[in-house]
Parts: structure tokens; C-alpha cells; sequence
């Protein structure tokens, strides 16, 4: 787009394209030209960064052959939310695929796969229901250059479990804490902490969970100042979230 | 009641009722008689149980009038969610009423008021916005012959305010924990004892607490088993369910 | 870990162990020292305590495997939620299971089994589709060391069938009361006996029964004040909470 | 309307109307035919019928100018809704206002005032605060002729005190349950009868009744079959409802 | 019941029941004798009432034992929410059942079946999804003796479809009006007639709809006054109502 | 129907229908009147409307039989929300089908086929899965006769993606916008044009997007005056709605 | 903004400006040259369309300020949502303004005032509560230069009145139909023309209106295709959407 | 605490303190160290980390003690939530506090007030009436040390007004927007950047948005992944939540 934008130019320098022409032409590169800042800028930082297929809502073949195009071009593919028969055509079609059968992902490593973003996310979570979308999590920021832990299994019924791990809570820079039910295990963890807090709903649980949303109400009236919440069962999101701040620190160093 | 039943069959037996008019008779006591089994059966255990009034939909006057033909009775009276403008009518009506501001009760002490339950209620909250809601269960639990202690300001993102109070936890018997917000305390509570545990959600918090609605999911889907959820702001209910449980042993006591 | 803590001490006291590195693994320990103290609390009173496994969410194998390792301590395992396949596939696995199709639920006795614990919980329900949920309640009641019994089928539209069990609820000392659609019962019941009585809703109905939501609020607004609620459809939760007010007189006599 | 149909056939048969005209001016007519049709079949029934004002989004001017607009055509008039500062005005403007400030209703009888409807509604309803509605019920369902009876304060958690008004459920034809909170009072007293039963639920309450929500989906769920239900706090509707059962008698009568 | 009440006084006069032994056997009658009231009270008016039972939550084997017993007492027994293979078992297993696949019923009619009610209820629905609903009303109240007409397929967006069938609506005592979607029907409908609307909402529709919530509210806002509402799909339980209205004539009749 | 008004008119004229037997046969005919009134106003409007077949709720026997009868009239023949097997029977019945998987459409073209109504109709869509929504809506206003273009896949975090489509944006006379999860896809459009934009939500996404919910109040509360929405996956409303504003110039030349 | 355009390559053209400054300059135009492309679009399109002020939510001297900086400007100012006090300050301050009361709209007509546009809005409302919103939809379609008929006080309780006015629903060319309660009116109107009907459901009622909810599931699920709805109360929103669908023709017109 | 722990041990070490008294002692400091390890470890971060009072719920008595008991430790302090009357009575109580009337906050700047974390945050609002939960984000993130800018009024519908800021959007580092209606602009800012965005839903709107509901879901629903989430109108969380991010920063400065 650049080019497109020096050659017009170059033209208009030269002669060859009139002025009145050239304004013409660019009113209609100017809404491109949003795109191109924004493509720039992303590319940057892209190191590491997978494609994303979202496999919900797409038949099998259309992933086989989405997930194709996309290795075509070398960099890394994560697909999400892939059921057991999406998944075993995927792995089938385009070797190397990781599949994730907990987390619903298969992911292809074509780079070199060494964390190289600064930090650590620790993903937190409550009970052995809510571990599909804690993986989902915790295998979204691993596609995306984080160094991952996990510690799972510590409800807040349970709280000492979650007491016992101090070392584990201190060395997180980023926690990603998912809980289904009573969606009270961030507000603890928060108070355990002073890195981000990224709370996670799930819909694990019956009757008046009502899919989720006791959780996720009880995430966003979170007494922890400093809690932010992303939709119900979205592990991949606050994969993503974690994602971005951790990037501000490779930010600022290659500004510098 | 059962005078009546005994002096219809003495009549009777004596001859002077004739058996059809037994028959018309006992119809019409029939439905009385449930009564009968209840009101006899509630007197046993009702030393200190004071009448209740809930102010909340009637006038001071009223409030005044139902008031003083209670406590004509010589027993005590405890008025709920009564405001301040009520409250202050009452006091200066009726000599010897006990204002709690915060509680909006009001309560005439006419009984000795030693708790004669077995047992120590403690009232657990999280934050300043819910004493109101505490205090009311707390007066509640004491008007109706409980012990009561009060653990106040212990939210769960200052989980270690809680853990600091072993002492407390492990001397209730039954445990009335009131929290607004994300309503996250009962379960952080159960976890730590393996008394009963009453939660209370409360109206407190803004935007996506929904009037208290975000608590009260949050506890019905409590991870900790064995946590019973009263209404929203109930105070009052979660005391007498207390007294109900405490009152069993009383029960035992006078049957043995 | 009283051990731990002792020797860690007596380390000190002997010169072994220099005050700078007790401080430190002191810290570490404290978060431990918590779970010590519950544990050891709990385990006064877990005579008769199954343990108790979750089958929905897990597989088939998982949930043979976990009561496999449950089975090897010799306590109680009671597995709830078991659709047929699961609990067929864990009869067979595991001899000694009693199955209760109803309920869902498996339950290995390795214990004595005469009810330990004071009291006798009665499970009242209104219609013949709320009998899985109280049935569960009663397996869970029954398998925890209460003494229960059942009276179904009295629904308050036919009002006298609950009016002729007095002797009935005369006798409990809590109450499990189960009903969906209106969700009227509890309150009924409640305004007849003095025992603590424990609502459950059960998602049976259809339409603006909204999954168990109607018999939920119903249960919440009971105008019976001492009634308290579980989540929708949870008989184990209801076993659980009549089980912690029956412990109580047991703690009471075990500190006597 | 008849007229002008029949003088518009007997122009066409005189020739004073050309067939083409005839056809134009009746299309027109249709649409006013449907009224007569209505308006006439109407009339017979509407001895005894009132007209009626709904105060409530009207200032008290609007009211005054409309009461006297339609006083003045000798019939009676019913205004509901109406707050203490409109009613007051009201019955200051027209003499001969009945002012019930509880149903906050005003009511200028100028017709008879017996009852002229067959059979007897029979309004009950559970808490002081509900009166209010049950009052409106009452006032309408007489204002609409019919014979009215009302047995207040009958909750269900003392059932005993409805189960001993038997003789007045005996005699009613048609039942008013007015109910806030849990809303099972129908259920119970639709069990008890085999009139038909309009449930009213309330917004009596607080916390989880959002409104009135919870009584009024208890309502719907009720589980005796025959209960139908109308808005939430409308008294109102429910007195028209019961008014439309007791003409079918009189519509009989006056067909035979 | 009364004899044994009878027997008892007799027993006390002729002194073979001493007074003590009296009063605690009334005790226990008490309760009974409300059942008494009621039942007695029901025989009267229980001529062609079917024994009613609800498939739904019941195995096919279950329903057809209960059938079986039901058919031996004589009286016409009504299966209602059966699907296919349930309806199917059914009519194979016990002689002469009708059955109704559109309204999921199976009708064993063993008396005369003339309608046995005065008046003429009329079913009218929406659209062709809220057949099924309108045919169990029909299908009810026919059961119950009621006459019935039916007109369907009459939206509100074609009202003159309506409009067109005035003797229909004249003719009709009683009117069930079923709707799913926006619920309009009942109160156009209601705006044409003085009978009793006993609206009934389906759960016809897709988004916004949520399953029958939208037509749900917007029949009990209808503006139409005296317009009643049961749960939604709930064709029963209108059927079951418009009898009670019918019932209304007959009871005067009996007792005249 | 305006021949039977003529002949009824012509009848009274020439004496054959006396006076009274007229004004008793009009008031029936009133009725069916505004039939006629807007079945002959439909008419003039109706080339190029297809007749339209809901067969969702219908056996494919049903769809089959419907579809041949309107065949029969040679008109065009529209089915909607049929599932594969529904369509797969419908296109083997009768010849000429043309089948949309995607919008789950099946459309019969007996007429021309070319758009007969002014301007054009962009139907704008944010993700994949809102693609059968967004073709439901194009094969709609195909089908009406509109001029349609598609512009898929514009989600608003792509936002220059939209905006380098300007002169797709500036051709269009009405904007169909369909749009899932946060459904802010209208808004942004709406603030990019001057025509009329309709908004559908649908029901795609997850958790919190409530089948729909977040979107439709999304759209409700567009900051963009001038939305109008419609019901959630309602791509055959949208369509509707957009025909009925392109005809109005149709309708503007006809009566010119 | 096309000045600068023009400029900037005019320096590139004689080399006053060097290309790689010309394509960072570009860069920051391109934003711009958006807002430039739609201004431009609605210029020619502004004439009668008024500077609009949404008082709610602004202080009264807010108003004042921001009206007065508007007038100056010469064009037509509406201000919506204005309670009385702040309408009265706002006549007060600015001579000329057109205070609607029910509408809670001033309005200052600068320009010549003849609608501009072609064709005619019929308002139709229901009830005498929701004249307010009519009111607005009213006062903004002819702000914006539309012909505006009112229809008022036509519910479908009373569908004759509707009926009867033919001529006025025969002449609009968009209706903008405005009701609370069932919010049923829409349906009805839609199926008696051929022309775009916009919905606004009213927050008019009480109980299970829930705020105007219940009337807007009633119009999303509107069974009379083509129907599209604006939010709750929003009479300014279909004002506005009735104005694009007008202008469409004039945009046509001036196309030509 | 460190201290006591300490001294302990020294006892121990000396023999003046008994290995099993060590043992009580420690339990019960073991939930203490609880304490001690989270407040030490925040203390290290705490320069610039004021004291913050939410004045709703409070007196302005209560709120005036309270922070002058605050201030007497020389920190900084911030009350929020105060209204009008509060905030005075604050400002007159203790001198230099800086009242901000929108944000409805007062902070007293005792600390040199330099911004002291590295990055900057950027508020982004859409509407006027969205200012004041913006303001308090401004506020919050200032006072914890945050620079901060402000970019307010560039709503989705004037999407260009925000594409001409892209040097802003450029420099900040995390972003909050605040938005109501529709919530839309959180989803667009995060397509044109890859920072952090902390979305904070208002109630600001009518009708549908049910008090920022609508804004709520559709944030959850956002798809630019990476969005996360706070409590409507809940600014002072999104300013803590930025305030953690870009202490990371400063964490691992410090632990370099």
C-alpha cells in the first residue's frame, strides 16, 4: 500500500498523473490507508504471533482447508474450539498438529516455539469442569510467546490449597484466573496479588448458574479492585488479554 | 382446643350432645384442630420468642397501636425494617424500646434475656454497606435467645482478616455470613468450618450486582456443600433459621 | 505438619537451625499450617463421612479410576450424578455398589452404616418428577450417618395428604422439603413444624417454570421465616446442610 | 348505524342511490359496522356496568374533566389508580364519590347498586400488604355488580386459618387469591375448591421477588390445574375477570 | 369417613371409647376429615371428569400400569404430553384409547360422552405451530364435557380472518386463545366478546421470543380487561379452567 | 367480494332482496369487506411477490403438499428455514427449486426474475457464522424483486475493511446489517451512510451473548439514529421490511 | 479538506514538496478524508434537517449555551428530553421556541417549515400514556420535514377504531406505530397495509411490563413481516428512521 | 510481624520459650503471616498508592473522620461516589483537596505527584453523558501514579472523529473505554491498536439498555479479542486495572 501511495506520488511529480486525477484516486486509497497503518504497525510485533482459525461453526472440510492456506505461509496456526471429529481430520490432513483434546485446540509450531515474551502468565483455576477452558487459556498464550504455568484444582472452599502455592502466585506477572459456580476464586486470588487479574467465567455448574452468568456476575461485582472480566468459557480471550500486556514491555524496549 | 374436644365427648358420653350433633360439631373443629396441634406444640419452645412486627408497609401509627397490644401481653416485641421516622414514633410511644439505627429494629426486652439457646451464633460480613443486612440477623438471632458474635469487614480480598480469626470460627455453632457484591464469603467461610452456614446476600454494590442478584446467584452455586441461602437483605430470616437450629437441642433436652 | 512445626522449633532451640532460616521456612509453612488445622478439625467429626465423587463431567473410566483409589481407604464412597452408563460401568468395576437409578447415585458402604449421627431428617416432595432430587437428598442424608425418611407425593393443591403425616413431621428434626414448578411446599410445611426446614427447587416443570428458575424465587420469598435454599435440583447440597445441623449435637457431646 | 344502513339500502332501492355509490359508501361503512355489532351486543349486558378512569398517568385536572364529562350521562363511575392528592380533588369536584383509600379507588354509584350478577366472589389474600390489591379487586368486582366477600390475612404458613373458613369457601362461586412474595396461596385454596381461581400476584416484597416475578411465575407454575393469573398488583383485571364468569349466567337467563 | 366419625361417637356414648382414647383418635381424624370435605364436595360434581395423566417424566411401562389401573375404576382416563412411542405403547396395551398425535393425548372414553356442560368453549389459535397447544385444550375440555369449537390459523396480521367469523364468536361462552410469538390474539379477541379470554402463550417462535416469554408478558399486559393467562403451552391447564367456568352453571342447577 | 356487494346492491334495486334481508347479508358481508379492501390493495403491488412457506414446525410432507398447491397458481414459491432433509425432499418433488444451503431457503422462479423494484439492498455482515442469517435475507429481497448486493465478513475491530468498500456503501438505497456477538456492526455503518439501515442480531457467539441477547439490545440502543431492528436471525424480516421501502416508489409512479 | 489534498499534491507536482513527505503527510490526511467524504455526502442532503440537543443528562445553562451556539448558526434546533424546568429556561433564553409539553421538545424553526419531503408519516398510538412518545416521533418527523398525521387512541381491544379510518392508513407512506402495555398495536396495523410500519414500544404500564419489555419481545416477534423496531420510548429514533426512508425518493430525484 | 516471629524464635532459641508452647504460638501467627507477607510485599509498590474511601454508604460525618485519620499518615487519599453535598462538606473539612464535580471524587495530593509508572493511559469516551465515568478513570489512574490523557466524544456513528486521533491511540499504552447504549467503541478502538483495552460499560441510555446492561453484554461480546471487562459504570476499577498493568514495569525494574 505504501508502494501504491509513493508511486501515485511519483506520478503526480512527474507529471504523468494530474491533480485533479490524483485526488481522485486517493479519497479511495484513504479508507486503504487505515488498513496499512495498522498492518505496519501489527507486523512489528507479529513475531510469534499465530493465525487463528475459530473451528465452531465451520464444517471439517472448511478447517482443512482454511488451516492449509494458512501453513502455506509458514508462520504458526491455532485453531480453537474444535470438536473430537473436527480435530482428528485436522491432524489427519496437516501433519504436526498438537491437538489439545481438553482445550478444544490444535495447534501447528512452525516457528521456533521459545517464549519470547517477558513474564509469566499463571493460569488459576477452581474445580476439574472449569480445566477445558483454563487449558484453553493457558495453550492460547503459549501460541503466543508467554511462558505458561498452571495450578489447578484450588477452589475457594478449599482456600489453604491455594495459600499453599505463594511461590507460584509471586513469580505470575499475569494471572488468568477461571472459575465456574460461584465465580469466587479471582477475588481471593487478587487479594493474594498486585499483578493483573484476568477473571474468566464458565458455564460449569446447573440450575441457577444458569449457564454462567452467576459467575460472571460475580466476577464483575469483584471486591478486587483491578479484576477484569472477559465473556463465559472465553479462555482464548484472556489468553489474548495476557497477551497484550506482556507485549508492552517488548514494546517499549524495541522503542528504545 | 383440646378442652373443647374433651368436654364435647364428656357431653357425649353424658348424653347431652347427640351424636349427629358431634358429628356437625367436630366437622367445624377439624380445621381448627391443626391449629391446636401447632399453637400447643409451639408453646413449649417459645419461652423468648418475641412477637414480630415488620414495620415495612404500614404506618407509625399502626405500627404504634400493633405494638402496645403486644406488649400488653407482657412478652417481648421486636419491630423489623422499621425507618427512622417510625422508629423514633415508637420509642417515645412505648417506653423501654431498644433502637438499633443501623438494624432499623426497634425491640422491647420484657423477659430476662439471658440467651437460653444452646450454641454461639456468629454474623460474618464483608463490607460497611452491609451491616444494616448483619445487624438485623444479628438482633434477630439475640431477641430470639441466641448468643450472638459479630466478625465484621473480613471480604475475601482480604482473605488473611478472616484466617486471622480462628478462634471465633471454631467456637460458633451456626454461621450467618452476609455479603453484597460478587457474595463470595460463605463459601471462603464454609471451607473453613463444618458448622451450618446461613449465607445472606445483600443489595449492596451498583451496575452489575442487579440489586443484589449477583450475590445470590453466587451463593446458591457455592462450591462449599452444605450452604443454605436466605432471601436478599434477609437479616431477619437467616436469624430465626438459626434459632431453628439451635432450638433443637432445646427440643431434645425438654423430650428426654 | 505439627511435626514439621515441632521439629522445625526443636532445630531452633538446638542451634541447628539459625533464626534467619527458621523465619523463612516459617512463612512457607504458615500457608501449610492453615490446611492443618482444618483437616485435623474435620477429622474429629468425619466418622461416617463418605468420600463423594462427581460423576457428571468426568468419563466412565475417570470415575472407575477415582473410586478405585477411593475404595483402597476403606472409608465410604458415594458417586453422584451417574447417568445408567456411567453407574453400570462402576457396579461391575467396583463390587458392593448400590445403585440407586432414581437418585444417580452409587454408594459403597465399607463402614458399619447404622445412622451415627442424632435426629432424623424427613425428605418431603410434591410430585413424582421431583423424586430423582429427593431421592438424592435421602441417599446423601442416609450415606453422611442421618436416620431418613420420605413422604412424596403431597403437592399443595391436594393439601390434606401432607395434613394427615403429623406423626411424621412431628418426629423430624429437619426438613428437606423438594418441589418444583410453583415451588409452594416448603413454605406450607414450614408454617407447620419448628424444625429447621432446607427448600429445594427442582427444574420439573416447563414453560415459565424457566428451568426451576420459578420455584426458586418461590422458595426465597417464603413467607415462613427460618426457611433456607439450596441451587435448583442440588438434593446433595440439602443432604449436606441437614447433616451439619445434626453434627452439631454430636460436637456438642464429643467436647463434653 | 343500523339506521343509516337501512336508509342507504332504501336509496338504492328507490334509485335515489346509484348501485356504483352504494358500493363506495358501504365499503366505508364496514369498517363502522364491526363497532355496531360490538357496541349493540354490548348494551344489553351493560346494566350495572361503570365506566372507568385509570388515574395513574393522568393529572388530577385530566381526571376531574373526565369523571364529570361521563357523570353526566347518569351512568356509574369507577377511578382507579387514583393517588391521595387526585382523589382528593376528585371527590371535592363531584359529590357522591366513594373514596377507598387503601384500593385507591373512587366510586360514584348512581345506578341501583344492588348486586345484579349471579353467584358470589370470595377475595382472599395472604399479607397486610397486599390489601391494596385485594381491595381493588373487591372494589371493582362490586362496582361491576357482582356480590363481594373478602377473608384477609391467610398465608400459607399458618394454612389453619384458611382451612377453618371452609363455609366461605363453600359458598363462593368464584375465587380472587391475591399474593405477593411466594404466591402459593392459590395453589393451596384452588386445592381446597372447585370454583374457578384468578391469582393475582403482588409486588409485595423485597430482595428476590424482583416485583413481583417470583409470585407471579409461582402463579403460572401453579400445579392445580384450572388457576389463571393476571398482572402483577392488577386488582383491577381480576374483578373484570371474575365480572365476565358471572354474566355468562345472566346471558343464559337472558337468552332463555 | 363420616361413618367412621359416627362410629367413633357412638363408641364414646355407648362408653366402649373412653374420652382420652376420643380425643386422640380425632386428633388423627382431623386431618382426615378435610380430605373428607373435599372429596365428598368433588363426587358431586365429578360426573365425566376423567382421571388425568401426565406422560411427560414417566417411562411407557409406568404410564401403561397406571392407565391399566385407572380403566378398572370404569371412569375415562385422559394421558396428556405423550409422545409418539409412549402414545404408541399405550393404544396397544388398553383397548379403545383416542389418540391425538397434534396434541399428544390418549383419551380412553368409557361413559357416554355427551356433553354433559352448558355452554360452548371455543379454541381459536394463531398460527399452524400453535396447533398442537390448541388441540390439548380442545381435546381437554371435551374430556372434561365441555362442547367445543375450534378456529384456527386466524392471525392478528390477517384480523379480518377474524372479523369474519362473528357467529363463531357470538356463539362461544367461553373462549381459549392461543398464541405464541407476540401473544396479540387475546386481546383482539377479547375486544370483540364479553365472555371469559383464558389466554394461553406457546412457546412458538425463535429469538426474542425465549421460548414463549414474549407472548407470556405481552397477554398479561393485555389492555383488554378480564383477560386471564396460564403457563406457557400450558393447554391443559385452559381446558381445565374453561371447565370450571362451565361447572359454574350445573353447581347452581344442583343446588337449586 | 365486491362482485357479491354489487350483486347484494343490485338485488335491493331491482326489489329481488327486500330491504331487512339486505341489511342482515351486509352485516356478514362487513366483515370479509375489509378483506377485500386490502387483498385488491395488495394486488396491485403484488407482481414479483412470492408466496412464502415458514417450513420450520412442518413435516417435509407437509412442505411438499403446501408448495405444490401454490405452484399450482404459478406464482413464485418462497420456503424458508428448511433443514436439509426438508429441502432435499422439496427439490426432488417439484422441479426448478433452487436450493440455498447456506440461508436454508428453497425458491421456486415461475415469474421474469428480473428486480422490478428501484434502488438496491446491501446486505452487510460481520463473521462467517452470520452468514446464514445474511443470506436468508438477500435470497429474501431476491425474491421480492430487489436488486441485492453482498458485502461479507466487515466485523468492526476490521473496521477498514468497511470502510474501503465506499462505493458499495454510497450505491445502496437501503442497508441490511446483520451482525452477531456485540452487534456494533449497524452502528458503525449507520454513521457511514445517509439511507435506512436495518438491523439484524443473531444468535451467534457464546456465554454472554445470550443466544442473541447482546446483540438485539445492542441494536436497540444504537447511538446511530435511524436503526430499526428486527427480530434475532430474522434475515426473511429484514428483507421484508426492505422490499416494503422500495415499493413505496413503486407505489409513488402507479398512482402518478 | 479536498483544499489540502489539492494543495499538498500541487507541492508534490512542482516539487515544493519531496514524495517521502508527501506519503507522511497522506498518512495523518487519510483519517481525515472520511469525515471529509461523509460531510460532503450530507451536505447535500442537510436542507431542513435540524442540529439536534439531547437535553437529558445536561444541566439547563448546558442547554442554553449549546442552543444559542447553534442558533447562531441560522439552521432549525431540536431539543428532546426536556424536562419542564429546563424547557422553560431554554424559551426563556432563545426567542421563537416551539415547546411541545407532551413531547418534551423545543423546537426552533429557522427555516421556511414546509415539509420538503415526499410523502406522509401516520403516528399511531394506543394509549393516552403513550401520547409522549407519539408526541416526539411526531414533533422529530416533521422537524425533519415530513408531513406528519396523528392517529391516537386506536388499541386492539377496540380494533374498530382502527378500522374505521381507512383513509388515513390508505394515505401514509411510512407509520410510525407507538405502544406500551402488549404492545400488540403494530401487528395489527402492519396487516391492513402495504407500506414500512416502525414500531416503538412505550414504557407505558406496570408489573410484568417490565419498563416497556414486554411490549418490545411483542414487536421483535411481530408475526406481520416487515415490521423493524426502535428502543423503548424512542419516538425520536422513528422519527428519524421515517425520514431516511423519505429521503430515499429525493435522493432519487436529485440523482436524476 | 517479621518482629514477633523473630522474637519468637530467639525465645526458642534460648530456651525462654518452650518448644510446645512455640507450637500455639505459631498456629495462631500462622494466619497472621498470611498478612505479613501480602502487606510487606505490597509496601515495596505502594509509593504513590493512595488511601481510597468510597464515600457511598457513608455519612459525610463518617467520610470526613475517616479521612482525617487517612491524611494524618501523610499518603495520598481519594474518596469516590461523593455527591454535591458530601464533597463539600469534605473540602471545607480538610484543606488542599482537589474536588473533581463529574467524576464526583476528591483527592488530597500529599506526595510530590509526579506520575512515577512508566506508560501512559488514554481514556476514550463516547457520549456526554458517559463523562462522568470516564472522568473517575482519569482520576483514579492519576492518582495512582498514572500519566493519563483523554480522548471523550468520538462514539462508533462518528467513527471518523476517532480515526483522526491516531497519534494518541499510538502513544498510549493501555486503554480505557468508556461507552453506554450499544458499548460498541471498545470493540473498534481495539481493531486499530494492539494495546491493552479495559472496557467500562455505563448506564447511561433508556429503554433497552436497562442500566448498562446492553453496553455490558455487548463488551463481553466484543470480537477483538483482548478486550477484558469491568462492572458497569465502574471507572475507578478500569483506572486500578491500568494502574497494575504498568506496574509490571516497574516490578521488574525493581527486581533487576
Amino acid at each position: 500500500m505504501e508502494k501504491a501511495l509513493r508511486a501515485l506520488l511519483e506520478g503526480v511529480r512527474d507529471g504523468s498523473v494530474p491533480v485533479d486525477d490524483g485526488v481522485v484516486r486517493l479519497r479511495d486509497l484513504a479508507f486503504e490507508d487505515l488498513g496499512f497503518a495498522n498492518v505496519d504497525h501489527h507486523r512489528k510485533l507479529r513475531r510469534g504471533v499465530p493465525e487463528v482459525v475459530l473451528a465452531q461453526g465451520k464444517t471439517p472440510d472448511q478447517c482443512v482447508e482454511i488451516v492449509g492456506r494458512l501453513l502455506a505461509r509458514d508462520g504458526d496456526v491455532l485453531v480453537t474450539r474444535a470438536d473430537a471429529s473436527t480435530a482428528e481430520v485436522l491432524v489427519n490432513a496437516h501433519a504436526g498438529g498438537d491437538w489439545n483434546r481438553l482445550a478444544r485446540t490444535v495447534f501447528w509450531r512452525r516457528t521456533d516455539g521459545t517464549p519470547h515474551l517477558p513474564g509469566r502468565v499463571l493460569v488459576v483455576s477452581a474445580g476439574t469442569s472449569d480445566l477445558r477452558v483454563a487449558e484453553e487459556a493457558a495453550v492460547t498464550a503459549r501460541a503466543f510467546g508467554n511462558e505458561v504455568e498452571t495450578l489447578f484444582d484450588v477452589g475457594v472452599a478449599g482456600i489453604h490449597r491455594l495459600l499453599g502455592r505463594g511461590e507460584m502466585l509471586r513469580n505470575a506477572t499475569v494471572l488468568i484466573v477461571v472459575a465456574g459456580m460461584e465465580g469466587a476464586l479471582p477475588s481471593v486470588v487478587a487479594g493474594l496479588t498486585d499483578v493483573p487479574v484476568i477473571a474468566v467465567p464458565t458455564s460449569t455448574g446447573y440450575g441457577a448458574s444458569f449457564g454462567g452468568l452467576a459467575a460472571l456476575l460475580a466476577m464483575l461485582n469483584s471486591c478486587a479492585s483491578g479484576v477484569t472480566v472477559v465473556n463465559i468459557d472465553n479462555g482464548f480471550g484472556a489468553g489474548c488479554a495476557a497477551t497484550l500486556i506482556h507485549r508492552l514491555a517488548l514494546r517499549k524496549e524495541s522503542s528504545a
